[in-house]
C-alpha cells in the first residue's frame, strides 16, 4: 500500500500546529505556503510602526521542519483543489492527498470595494507591514517638505478604519510616535499636531472584550490624542480623502493622505473551491470535528473556518490561539486515523483570554472573566509577548547568534518579503497530466 | 548679513562626516539624501546573504542629527545643480548654498550594458541587498520544485561577476550557505551541489591587497567550493546564462539563473553637472583641498571624487574610511572658513588597512604592511565589525531597546526600503521660481 499523504495548505498558526502533530507520523506531509516564512501576526502592527524588524516576527518554515524528514515544505500558491480526485495543484504541480487540511487564513476585506486597497492598505502580511511603515514614515517626510498648509495637514492626518485589536494598536502607536518618538527629528513641522482618527462601525471598540474594557481602551486612546469615532462607517475612500458617516447620519470628509484598513477580513478564496457551506465572510461551516460535510478527509481550520463554541454558543474567535488549537485537533484526528483509529472527537475551544495594547503603560486584558487595564495589563501583555519573542527568535541572543552564524552555520533572517512565490520562468519540467492522477507520475519525486 | 548655508549631497560616510563637523557651526546645513537612512555599506553583503537584518546596518539620518538644530535633513533626489547661481534643486525645491559638498557616492556600472542590470543586480543599496537575498533564497525554492535536471542545475548555479571585496565576500558566503546552512532544509535537492563561480577580469583577486593575500583569498574560496576564474571577462549576460571569455581567449557559456554584479562602479551622474574634469569612472578630479578647479566653494568627496594620495602617488581607494576622512577634511575647511580662516590644507589619506572575509574562520587583512590570514584575520575582522555593530545600533541591547521603546520613546527601525523618495502627488505648494534666486522666497521656510 502506498504511504499515505497529508497535504496542509498554509503555514500560519493552524497549519503549523497541524504539521507539528504529524511529525514522524507514518505519512508524507506536504506543507504548502506561498511564503517561505511563518508569521507571528499578533505583532505585525509593531513592524508596521517600526518597532520591530520583519525578522523578529517571522521564521522560515523549512527551518522549523528541517529535522522532520516526512514533512515536505512546498513554497507555492495553491491554484486549485480537486476534491473528487483528491489532489491539489500548487506552483504547477499536482499533490494527491489522503487527508487535506485547509488552513489558508483570511485576507483583508473591503466589503466589495476592492479598489480601495491601493489607497487604504490592510495589514495581513510582512509586505503589508513594510508598505504601511513606508507610508507612515514618508508622510512625515512629505509634510516636512510641504509649503501648502492644507496639504501639510493632509500629510499629517491618519485615518484608521476599524476598531478591533489591530486598529486600536495602530492608532495608539501612531499617535505615540507622532507625539513623542520623532518630535525632535523635524525642523519645519511639529509632529505633535498629527491627527489620528480611528473610525469604528460598531458602538464600542474591541468587540468580544468586556464593555468596561472597550470603554477603557477608548479613553486611553483619547488620552493619547486619538480621535475615536464610534458608529462611524467609512463610506468612501479616495486619494487623500476618507468619507465617514457618523452614527447620527451626518457625513463628513476628512482630508488625509494616510488611510489604513483594519476593518474586515474574509476567508481566503480557496475555501470556495471546496464546495462546502460558507458564512458571509467566506468561511467554511465545519462539522464538530472540523471536517467539512460529506468529506471526512478534508479539515478546514483557523480563519478559513467558522464553528460555534459548544460552551458559549458563540463562534470561536478568529485569533491565533484558536487557530493553533484547531490545527492540533485536526492533526490529532489524522495522526490517530493513520494508526487505525476512527475516533472523531468534537473540537473544544479553550479561551485563555485576550489582550490588546494601546500604548505605553496602556493595555486591556480580559482573562477568564478577570479584567485588567493600564500598567498592569500592559506588563502582562509585555511579559507574554517578550517571552514569545525570546522563544520564537531570540532577540536577546541576536548578537551572539550572528557570531554563531559562522560557528554553527545557522541563518535566521531568511525571509522573502518581495514577490511571494518563486519566479519560475520555465515550465516546471515534465508536464503533469492532471487527468491521470497516477501517483507514480504526478507525485513530486521524493 | 544672511546666515551662511552649506548644502551636503549624500549621507554616506563622506557626507555624514562633513555634516558632523558642521554641528553647531554658525551656518544652516542642509543634508540631502534620496533615502532616509545612512547605510554601513561594508556589511551590505551580509544583508544580501541573510546574515543581518536591514535594520542592523542602517540608521535614520534624522536620528543622528536630531539634536543639531542647524542641520536640516532633506529627503529627496537632487534634480540639478546650478553652480553659477549657487543653488541646487531637490524634491522640487531650490536650496541656495554658500558651500556645497557633493558626496553622492557611486552606482553600479555595467560598462555600457545597463540592460544587464535586471538580470544581474548590483549591490549598492538596502533595496539591492533585499532583492539579491530574495533571489538567492528563491533559487533554492525553485530548484526544489524543478523536475528538469538542466533547469535544476541552472537554478543552483551562481555567477558572481567581479573579485573585489564584495564579490569575494558574496561568493564565499553563498558557497558556505549552500554547503552547510541550509543543507537539511530541502528534501529533493542536495544544496551542496550548488555551483558558485567567481569571474574576475584581473589576474588576481582583491586588487590593492598584497599579492600574497590575493592568492590566499583564492585558495580559501576554492576550499569552500567556489570556482575562481581569473582573467575572465563576462562578455554577455542573458536570462539564465552568462558568457565568459577566459584569459586564453576561449569563450564559454554558463547556464545560471543567478548572476550578481560586483564588477564596477562609477560616480553618481550628479558629478557631471558640476562641469569639472572627471576620470573614466565619472569621478571629479579634485584639487588637493578637495574642491573643484575654479570653484573653491564646491567640494567633491568619497566615491564621487578621485585624488592621488601624495604619499603613495596612487589614487585614494574608494573605501569607507577614505570617504569619512575626506568628509572631515572638507567639513573642517568650511567650519574654519565660517570663522574667517582662509586656510586650505591639502587632504592626506591615512590608510588604516584593509580586511575582507571569505567565510568561517577565513579572512585576509592587510594592515600597514602586515599581512594576516585565516582565523587570525577573521577574528580581527569580526572584532572590528562587531564593535561597530554594537556602537552603530546595539544588537546586544535590541531586546532591551524594544522594551525601552515604550519607556523612552525611541524607535530604531525607521527604514524606508521601498520607493526611495517621498511620494508627493501634489505640487509642492507655492511654485519656486528658479530664475530669481532671492533667498527670501526660494529658501525652504525654517
Amino acid at each position: 500500500m502506498a504511504r499515505p499523504r497529508v497535504v496542509i495548505v498554509g503555514a500560519g498558526f493552524g497549519g503549523l500546529a497541524a504539521a507539528k502533530r504529524l511529525r514522524r507520523a507514518d505519512a508524507d506531509v506536504y506543507l504548502v505556503d506561498q511564503r517561505n516564512h511563518h508569521l507571528f501576526q499578533p505583532l505585525l502592527y509593531q513592524v508596521a510602526t517600526a518597532g520591530l524588524s520583519p525578522s523578529n516576527i517571522a521564521v522560515p518554515i523549512r527551518k522549523i521542519f528541517r529535522n522532520d524528514q516526512n514533512i515536505n515544505v512546498v513554497m507555492g500558491r495553491v491554484e486549485s483543489i480537486d476534491t473528487e480526485r483528491q489532489h491539489l495543484v500548487a506552483a504547477g504541480r499536482a499533490y494527491p492527498y489522503d487527508y487535506l487540511v485547509v488552513a489558508s487564513g483570511a485576507a483583508t476585506s473591503y466589503f466589495g470595494n476592492d479598489h480601495w486597497a491601493d489607497i487604504a492598505p490592510g495589514l495581513k502580511s510582512l509586505a503589508d507591514a513594510i508598505e504601511i511603515r513606508r507610508r507612515i514614515l514618508l508622510a512625515f517626510e512629505a509634510a516636512e517638505l510641504e509649503n501648502d498648509e492644507a496639504a501639510r495637514r493632509a500629510a499629517l492626518t491618519f485615518v484608521i478604519v476599524g476598531g478591533g485589536p489591530t486598529g486600536v494598536e495602530l492608532a495608539g502607536t501612531i499617535a505615540e510616535i507622532a507625539r513623542t518618538s520623532i518630535q525632535r527629528d523635524f525642523r519645519r513641522i511639529d509632529t505633535r499636531t498629527t491627527r489620528v482618527i480611528l473610525a469604528h462601525g460598531d458602538d464600542r471598540l474591541l468587540k468580544g472584550y468586556h464593555e468596561k474594557l472597550s470603554d477603557r481602551a477608548r479613553r486611553d486612546l483619547i488620552d493619547l490624542g486619538v480621535e475615536v469615532r464610534l458608529s462611524a462607517r467609512v463610506i468612501n475612500v479616495e486619494d487623500d480623502q476618507a468619507q465617514i458617516r457618523d452614527g447620527n447620519g451626518e457625513t463628513s470628509s476628512i482630508q488625509a493622505k494616510n488611510i489604513i484598513w483594519a476593518a474586515g477580513v474574509r476567508a481566503s478564496s480557496l475555501v470556495a473551491s471546496l464546495d462546502c457551506e460558507t458564512d458571509r465572510g467566506g468561511r467554511a461551516k465545519v462539522e464538530p470535528d472540523l471536517s467539512i460535510e460529506g468529506r471526512p478527509e478534508i479539515f478546514v481550520i483557523g480563519d478559513a473556518a467558522t464553528i460555534d463554541d459548544p460552551n458559549t454558543g458563540e463562534p470561536v474567535p478568529g485569533v491565533a490561539p484558536a487557530a493553533s488549537q484547531m490545527g492540533q485537533h485536526a492533526g490529532n484526528i489524522i495522526r490517530n486515523a493513520l494508526r487505525g483509529s476512527t475516533a472523531r472527537p468534537a473540537f473544544k475551544y479553550l479561551d485563555k483570554g485576550s489582550m490588546a495594547t494601546i500604548g505605553r503603560a496602556k493595555a486591556v486584558a480580559d482573562i477568564k472573566g478577570l479584567h485588567f487595564t493600564g500598567l498592569v495589563a500592559w506588563l502582562m501583555w509585555g511579559f507574554v509577548h517578550i517571552a514569545f519573542l525570546v522563544s520564537f527568535r531570540s532577540k536577546l541572543l541576536a548578537m551572539i547568534e550572528w557570531v554563531w552564524l559562522y560557528l554553527f552555520f545557522s541563518r535566521g533572517v531568511r525571509l522573502i518579503t518581495g514577490n511571494a512565490h518563486p519566479d519560475v520562468h520555465q515550465p516546471l519540467g515534465e508536464p503533469i497530466d492532471l487527468n491521470t492522477p497516477n501517483e507514480q507520475t504526478t507525485a513530486p519525486v521524493h
